[in-house]
């Protein structure tokens, strides 16, 4: 492997004192002169139809200055792509989540807005509602958009439906394939709808300039994308709306969407004043976009030797009141979690659906962890079947270099086999787990990563220190891996690296943090723009030290002769007189990435022990281990960080979380009642970081915030298998479904067709 | 003249309507959470020892955070220039100006902050003080820098000296010209201390971030020189300093100069929390940095036929307490008024002086009004002692192209000529001046506008609108010009364009904005950056083609076959789709203008009519025409506002303004009692705009903001020997200053050699 002297590293996170000490600038801390406080009035009701809406009141009550309803917005732009055009900002004609915007008010204060909250008349015709994803399929389930036809789906197509899209791979010959299993054995598999749960509740400011041009402030994880949704919902042109950037307190998938921004900016073009909005944590939980609920069936066909035959997995995603966000049909990242396997003969069908709940998004991996723990759980239990070991099953069926993905592509550069091996040597050295009541669960998973055109800026100080501008959000600790390129690049110190995450205006283009890709996106931008630099800077060496540019290379931090080293000038001598060279002028680089960046497979395995408690069913993680594919390490801390994180947050999926619906309406909008997993929860996860490098820039790095997520799901429910002999097939493992589930059954569990 | 569509219109300034309603954010609009005020203690003398300072009964003051001296200066770094070794940020050992800064104070509001001046303990001992320029040069005069030695003055440098630089130029044969005069005459010429008179007062507020950054806003004509004073004086790497753009309310010249921020951020630094110091009008005129006072001696031989055979000259400016701001010698941008004529033989001597007053600093055109009072009031002089019509004059002794400079290289594209011919015939077509007591004066001059290395960064948005991101600041309308530049370079509406002036992490470099310089600095950069990406999209618009991309061209506003004009891509398209292009990423573009950019000579001739009331002596300014070589002139409307806002300020240097001294206090420190002219004392200002293109990019501009200001001095002082016979050799020409002379004096004048 390459030796680098700053990737590899873990500098601490830039801004890591600055949050810490509470100086971080986050969207709700914007205070500007003048500014109005909003508030929505949301739906009480998961569907319903608007009878009348009479906003007379409010607006008459002192202090209101604006009120605002779907009438407002003045329709979307042909221009640009918008989320969800079935679902407008605010409700029109009917309602069909509850929590759904109806209408806004921009106030002198907050009180004064939830007073005239109050004043707003509305008249509901309730209707039948569904929030049960198969419910939701039947021919005579309510339906939620009376426009959508279910697309790909033969049949279908011509009348309305909840399901919205449909899609089947097929590979081999399914009955072939199933005729040639020793064991063939099926489950269905529940995941219930949960939060991303990001600590900071969503917020947003809207200034409005003198020409009209709106500022916003909003927690985001594409300053670019808020500018598109704005200026989308409100018909605008781009260049009057700026994104500021800001801190983001968590985001995980869930700050993609903006809700607040576009009704903050209306209010704010009503009044020709600034607009703050943030919501409620019971708004964050009832009205932003959770992870889908799941029903997915899995059928495996398995030799005695242990080689996977065929597979049948059908594939129900809930989006709620969402018809899906661009780009983000859960079945096409759902099916990716058969990558793991070589097949040969399989099918694949999908479905998403709708339903009265909220719309939903992304989360960290999104549709990956329901999918894994469908599919792991189900080998899990074929693998039991077999008494053969996790570990072993895996690499028997596993997928290496030149094996075809479910997509039909071949894999480049993987590291399935590492992963696994090293997660195999690392259970080798662990204690037995002793009592009765424990075990202990494998499962694997991947994200792949892709990588969308980003750019980036170098800008050369008088000094030789460097700045670097950026256009990506960082929710993950981004800076820092740029800096550390930079650094490394250039051969300087960290500390001579500023990035700066910067506004819309001011930054180069930068794509959307989610998808674990923004260290590839941005990186390779960074990279270039490095490559760049070190170009002009041989160039102008070149004429100062009056030789031929070819003779000359960039190394050891700074250019030199080829044949003689000796014969250098340092990155500082380059830079500090450059500005003083005749024909030579501000230094300054660029770099981008490509739209299309080659996909790169994140594999992850994970092993956890757990103890059941068989009187009250309480499941304990006793410890967990990861061991991912990261490829190169850029900042090992930070990347044990984001693998600890979310495993954590896969351990309240797993156990604890997830909404609760009474006729239809959330129960446990609370951080109290919707049961996070708290540091008492969590045990410390062991991090393996396998850096078999990948094949495409920069540095062969994957993405690595998202795979651990993955398998979490699913390995926790194979280890309390483990402990108890029960397999629970829903989510989540409460004590009471736990205890359900062993005192309703013996060993071995119900689940197995044998032939 | 090529044709443009954009350049050479005249939108509104895109700053216009924010600062017209009250938006545009000015430094002291910053307010911070947890800001303390600053407050600094100065010099009731304009020499003295300070024998005691005690500060701890301020210190002890609820509310007072911090109390700094000069001891707690670290010392400037090596890295980089600061102004004025000499003069420290705050008075060390004794103080040599009156408002020199002693002691600052950092409180939770104003008032403690005042009331804690008050508690600071200084003992002076007064010493022997000297304002006045010539007296200063006399060998027993105080001396007012113990350490400092006139350079390049033989037989002085060996001993303290209150002259610090000479100067000397000669050309020819001194004796040999004024032998072949039929006239010599010579005049010692005097003008007073006067200030940019900018509305807005001095601020700067800093803030200090968890890592010691610190981040300043003030008011300034160089974010990039904020930054390289601050860390400079601090002794802190740039890095440790961001400067954030703010509108400014007046430069002139007067804001190149950081005395608030360096302190401030001194202060932010004892305190660890943000600081806001803004000055009162009174510390304004005693302690930033106004125009140099002088005292110039212009002897001219002519022949009868109206050659200028030989000149002597001898200047001598005072730069009162300073010793010079790098690259601001005063005898060098003096001498250039002899450059619109062909002067055979000269002699060009210069002493810049330091005295007990605040030290100088740049001023619309430094050190030129000055210099042309005195040479252009001289050659009336000598042209109504020839009877010859003063533009006649001017033509036959005029510079053409080739001809060379008082700094020796030849002229390249200049419009001398055009500009006297263009105001020849606008004073045709004026009426007569009527009665006795008015008079007409005219008067020539130039200044030459550098170029030094800048940068733009040129972003183009997923909707084809484009934002340019530049780091130098607009202190006259430049990001308009920039704008327009950017519309006529890519063929799309103004309106498209978005401009940037952003802080000095995120902007590529922009040079300093004095010089009248940053449209052509920034400007190439910008034009730069247009060629850059009309390149990238020629090449992309081939890929997408299918052409070669050398049969590409861009005009019209897109990318078009050379040979098939029909065959194109708007700019709209090819940005638009470029966002999805494989391999295409973001679009952007980079320009960079060199370091040394050719001088582009700007001339401009005044022609003056006053009224002169010979019973008070009071001068009334009748009408005033201003013919000036621009160049291209990118934008009409905001040129002739720059010529018509110089002139206005000429007019109150020539007839009002000026410090006036008591015991070597300023006595007249307030906008009532420092005189400058109200809009009922300036008419109408006729602009005549003569495009002579000028050899330099971009699209052949000149400087336009500081020539206008350099003749009006001397036409004024013309214009009243034309309506009463008298020559006025000092400024202002008060009423009572006219009056004396009239009284004192018949006509003809008494100032003449005639042989």
């Amino acid at each position: 492997m390459t030796s680098y002297s700053s990737l590899g590293k873990s500098p601490p996170r830039i801004d890591a004192v600055d949050k810490v000490i509470g100086k971080a600038l986050f969207s709700a801390d914007i205070v500007l002169p003048n500014m109005l406080h909003g508030r929505m009035l949301r739906s009480p009701f998961p569907h319903a139809r608007i009878k009348r809406l009479d906003t007379s009141r409010a607006r008459a009550l002192e202090g209101v200055m604006a009120v605002v309803t779907s009438a407002d917005i003045p329709g979307v732009t042909g221009l640009r792509e918008v989320p969800d055009p079935e679902l407008p900002c605010m409700a029109r004609e009917k309602v069909i989540f509850e929590g759904q915007p109806v209408a806004a008010i921009a106030a002198i204060n907050q009180y004064v807005a939830e007073e005239a909250l109050d004043l707003i008349e509305v008249e509901y015709e309730e209707l039948p509602w569904v929030i049960d994803v198969i419910e939701a399929m039947r021919p005579d389930a309510p339906i939620i958009h009376p426009s959508l036809r279910a697309q790909n789906l033969a049949g279908q197509d011509d009348k309305p439906s909840n399901i919205f899209w449909y899609m089947k791979y097929l590979k081999g010959d399914l009955d072939k394939g199933f005729g040639e299993a020793d064991i063939v054995m099926e489950n269905t598999f529940r995941t219930q709808t949960v939060h991303q749960g990001h600590i900071e509740p969503r917020a947003s400011v809207v200034d409005i300039g003198a020409d009209g041009k709106l500022t916003v402030w909003t927690d985001n994880q594409s300053i670019f994308k808020v500018r598109e949704f704005v200026a989308g919902y409100l018909a605008l042109p781009l260049r009057r709306v700026r994104v500021m950037p800001v801190e983001v307190g968590g985001g995980f998938g869930g700050k993609l969407h903006q809700q607040l921004s576009p009704v903050a900016g209306l209010l704010a073009l009503k009044t020709g004043r600034p607009v703050k909005m943030v919501m409620t944590r019971e708004e964050v939980f009832k009205a932003t976009r959770p992870s889908p609920a799941t029903a997915i069936t899995v059928k495996l066909g398995v030799t005695r030797e242990g080689l996977i035959t065929a597979a049948d997995v059908k594939m129900v995603y809930d989006f709620g009141a969402s018809t899906g966000l661009p780009g983000l049909d859960a079945i096409h990242h759902g099916i990716r979690l058969l990558d793991p396997y070589r097949i040969p003969n399989y099918r694949i069908e999908g479905y998403d659906v709708v339903t009265n709940k909220a719309p939903s998004g992304p989360y960290r991996g999104p549709a990956a962890a329901q999918a894994a723990f469908a599919i792991e759980s189900q080998v899990d239990v074929v693998t039991r079947e077999l008494g053969m070991d996790p570990i072993e099953f895996r690499l028997k069926n596993g997928v290496v270099k030149g094996d075809l993905s479910v997509h039909g592509s071949p894999f480049g550069e993987i590291g399935l086999t590492e992963t696994l091996e090293r997660m195999a040597r690392h259970l080798e050295g662990k204690k037995k787990l002793g009592a009765k009541n424990r075990g202990r669960g494998v499962a694997c998973g991947l994200w792949s990563t892709m990588s969308l055109g980003s750019a980036a800026h170098l800008n050369v100080n008088e000094d030789g220190s460097t700045t670097l501008v950026i256009g990506a959000t960082d929710i993950s600790g981004t800076r820092t891996a740029f800096a550390q390129m930079v650094a490394e690049e250039l051969g300087i110190g960290l500390d001579e690296v500023t990035v700066v995450a910067a506004d819309t205006e001011v930054a180069p283009f930068g794509s959307v943090s989610v998808g674990s890709m923004t260290t590839r996106s941005t990186g390779t931008a960074v990279m270039r723009a490095c490559l760049d630099l070190k170009e002009q800077l041989i160039r102008r060496a070149a004429l100062r030290m009056k030789v031929d540019a070819g003779d000359l290379e960039f190394s050891g931090g700074g250019v030199r002769m080829r044949k003689n080293p000796e014969t250098a000038m340092s990155f500082a001598e380059l830079t500090r007189e450059n500005f003083a060279l005749p024909g030579a002028g501000p230094l300054m680089a660029s770099g981008r990435s490509d739209p299309f960046g080659k996909p790169t497979p994140a594999f992850v395995v994970l092993a956890v022990d757990v103890e059941v408690d068989k009187e009250t069913g309480k499941v304990i993680v006793l410890s967990c281990a990861a061991a991912q594919d990261t490829g190169l390490a850029v900042n090992p801390t930070m990347i044990e960080g984001q693998i600890q994180g979310a495993v954590a947050q896969g351990i309240g999926w797993a156990l604890t979380e997830g909404y609760a619906f009474e006729n239809g309406v959330m129960k446990n909008p609370t951080f109290l009642d919707y049961r996070m997993p708290t540091a008492l929860d969590v045990p410390y996860i062991d991090t393996i970081l396998v850096e078999h490098g990948s094949d495409a820039p920069p540095y062969g790095i994957r993405g690595v915030g998202e795979p651990p997520m993955v398998p979490t799901l699913a390995a926790i429910a194979n280890a309390v298998h483990g402990a108890t002999g029960v397999r629970l097939l829903e989510l989540p493992m409460t004590p009471e479904a736990v205890l359900e589930k062993i005192r309703g059954s013996g060993d071995p569990p119900p689940d197995k067709e044998k032939r």
